[in-house]
């Protein structure tokens, strides 16, 4: 067996097992303290000089993380305690769910080189530059703000302590901010310079920023243990550190990330291979593909979590990807919908997993204008932004060529401009709108198995279907 | 004499002489083409590998332009009657107002390395990341887009062509712009993450935006001849190479730009006194003042540039400020208020004028918010975003200190936080109502001359004064 979908997936019969299970058991994968996160390899690698440009034709070794190494912020076992004790004694600022999602993103260093919340320097950087200038002098990407809320009431409970804990909905102690910096939350200017709009309507500015604090609160986080939702997909949620090892113990010599919000149709398997085979013809040996579907925040009408890792599954089983030379993990980052901005996160998060290759497919992280008739972004810009962006210079941006249905093939296929009359575009709606109605797709579009998780996913919801947009469900 | 202000002034008998008069002719330094345009010493730097921080005790020479070298874009004499009967044969734009300075602004350089109104991919990076990179992987900053936009009409009329002809309002060709790239004109995105807000009444926005065309047409740049206002300021408006002539003659070791829109009060003249006795104190041995108001677009309330040049003159006739070590000089740009973003093209503008230190005040560029009861920005922004800009690493910083009136001195000083009730604040609105009233300011806020011309101005409006803020008038 092969990839960590196929170690989640091991109860299907029809995963392909090719090699013993993957070192990292489901038990201990997501809780070795940060000193032991680091794949040897991974942490070598933080201290050797490499190429800024490296080019196709390096072989060996993985992408070094941004600024060198990762921000591993969970505490170590033998000091959980007294810090867990130290929690209790600070003033408390409550965390909702997507803080939380935040809290998990900063403590596996799937923003490295940040080290916790935004304070203003690196908050005013993101917003105009989306990037960070290191004390070396250096460039990292970061194009969407990790900042951090607070009300008025929260600002006074605070006073002058320069630390806080930061507890969790159901109270329980999460992490420590310390050496905290407390500034203005300009919310207008956020939201304006994020995604280029202020009109309302915007699904992560609604959930997390209308009604948030007027302050914002950054400092240096130290979480006291492994963030865990307990949802039953735990196991699917590798860190950068856990995915590095993985990559390693598979001799992978290029790494290609799939960033994914929806369901996978054959489309997007054809695309993965070709992209596998590009590779090869390159010179790569051994290309992995991380499959990373977002586990964060997602907008109401999106497929939740749960069935898309289901229908993930069932497209794993269905021998559509190849599981020997993929590994399926969650990405826990909420999701802004800010079209060029925010794909640049997207990208360098997975610089950070040990991604060097990266596919950008049309309208990235779009999504309809909430006001307008009209996409929010240009289709093209997403592409156009993320190969010109200050610290993403060491990644290869592999752009999406266009699949859609060959109905002279019975199949997806990349679009042929010259006979633009023999395929069908299935967009997401189209999709919805027939999983919803259980109609069934062309042939060849989806997998049977990963059709009916979908056709499934819609008809739990039919009770609640009653004209307006269902709120996602819970595993 | 010493100043260019001074050259321009020499009909007032109280401007000090003490050398001969500069080299440029009022005839001839606006219009020398742009091989000879260029200083030879400044010319040479540009082939002369400088450190990139050179810190503060680089003696000689000024620093170079963005990119190595100025992009001066008027047509050398030789070809410009060639070039003017191309033009005729051309698909036309029509030039507003603003427009036209852009073309100032890009014929001149002070937007080097840029070459003519921006194509799609520095659109995108400027309004991203505020700045360009270039070919050679450095980068440079830009931050306001310098655009182009046509309407439907003007795109059909245009068809296939590769070039165009850029028409003033009198129907002159101006200028060709050549390798044309037209691309969608996304006005709210452009909006929204320049100024951080998309509310009504920014006036650029209202003035330039709004009513624009819904394409941008970018290319290079070819001026057919130095523009010109002929209102009796060109004299006044100094090229970056004009500058940097100007300051090689003078031996200056540092060139210390103060950006300024508003009338210069004895506030505004001790904060420069005060920074060249800083700079003599680091060991530079003549550091020169460039004093540099704005001189395109400004929005309907502030003083228009005639009556500020007026009164900048009173001011140096009164030797508030030392001629000598100062040249006064008109920054043709049109402003946008686009605070901490705008700072740093003002800054980077002047990097191209031959400043290695740029003044910077509290809320550059800012204005009150269009809508709501509050200030745009956050005072403290500009200075600290400008310290953090790409592409700006080699400009010295000099954030402003705060000068009010010190009631016992009688004059202008630096505030001293332990006796804030012996200051006084005299805001901009203070020192407008003051003026239109005919009163007058305590003495020592700003020079009797200088005031009288604010007087004058404000009882030349009294006519129109009817409640609404007049139009600004021209000279």
């Amino acid at each position: 067996m092969a990839s960590m979908a196929a170690a989640a997936f091991a109860s299907t019969p029809s995963a392909r097992r090719r090699r013993p299970p993957p070192r990292l058991s489901p038990s201990t994968h997501l809780s070795p303290p940060p000193a032991l996160c680091v794949p040897r390899r991974a942490a070598d690698e933080g201290g050797r000089r490499r190429r800024r440009h490296p080019g196709l034709r390096v072989r060996s070794g993985l992408i070094e993380p941004d600024g060198g190494r990762l921000s591993e912020l969970v505490v170590e076992e033998p000091l959980r305690r007294a810090r867990a004790r130290e929690s209790l004694a600070l003033p408390r600022v409550k965390l909702s769910r997507i803080d939380l999602e935040w809290v998990h993103v900063l403590s596996e260093g799937w923003a490295s080189p940040l080290r916790g919340f935004m304070r203003e320097s690196e908050f005013l950087q993101t917003l105009h530059f989306n990037a960070l200038r290191l004390a070396d002098g250096s460039v990292v990407n970061m194009s969407v703000p990790i900042v951090l809320a607070v009300d008025d009431a929260d600002r006074h409970r605070i006073g002058e302590s320069s630390k806080v804990a930061l507890f969790d909905a159901d109270d329980n102690p999460v992490a420590i901010l310390s050496d905290i910096e407390i500034y203005k939350h300009p919310k207008e200017e956020r939201i304006a310079r994020t995604w280029g709009t202020t009109a309302p309507g915007l699904p992560y500015v609604e959930e997390a920023i209308t009604n948030a604090g007027n302050w914002l609160i950054g400092g240096d986080l130290e979480v006291l243990e492994p963030i865990k939702y307990k949802d039953g997909l735990d196991r699917f949620r590798l860190s950068p550190a856990n995915l590095r090892e993985e990559f390693t113990r598979r001799n992978a010599d290029a790494v290609f990330a799939f960033q994914l919000r929806n369901p996978v149709h054959n489309g997007h398997a054809l695309l993965m291979t070709d992209t596998r085979r590009r590779l090869l013809e390159m010179g790569y040996k051994n290309p992995i593909l991380l499959l990373h579907p977002l586990g964060g925040f997602t907008k109401a009408d999106d497929v939740p979590l749960s069935w898309r890792m289901k229908q993930h599954e069932k497209v794993l089983e269905d021998g559509v990807l190849d599981p020997e030379t993929t590994v399926v993990s969650i990405f826990p980052s909420p999701m802004h919908y800010a079209g060029p901005t925010e794909v640049q996160w997207h990208a360098k998060a997975r610089i950070n997993a040990g991604a060097n290759f990266y596919i950008v497919g049309r309208d990235p992280a779009g999504m309809g204008h909430p006001v307008e008739k009209r996409d929010l972004y240009d289709a093209d810009h997403g592409k156009k932004v993320l190969s010109m962006a200050p610290g993403l210079e060491r990644l290869n941006i592999l752009p999406f060529k266009v699949a859609a249905y060959d109905k002279t093939q019975g199949k997806m296929a990349f679009f042929d401009p010259s006979r633009p009359q023999d395929f069908l575009f299935i967009s997401g709606t189209k999709m919805r709108t027939l999983a919803k109605n259980k109609e069934s797709p062309p042939d060849g579009f989806m997998c049977p198995g990963g059709w009916k998780v979908l056709v499934d996913y819609y008809d739990s919801l039919a009770p609640a279907d009653n004209g307006k947009v269902p709120e996602a469900v819970p595993a």
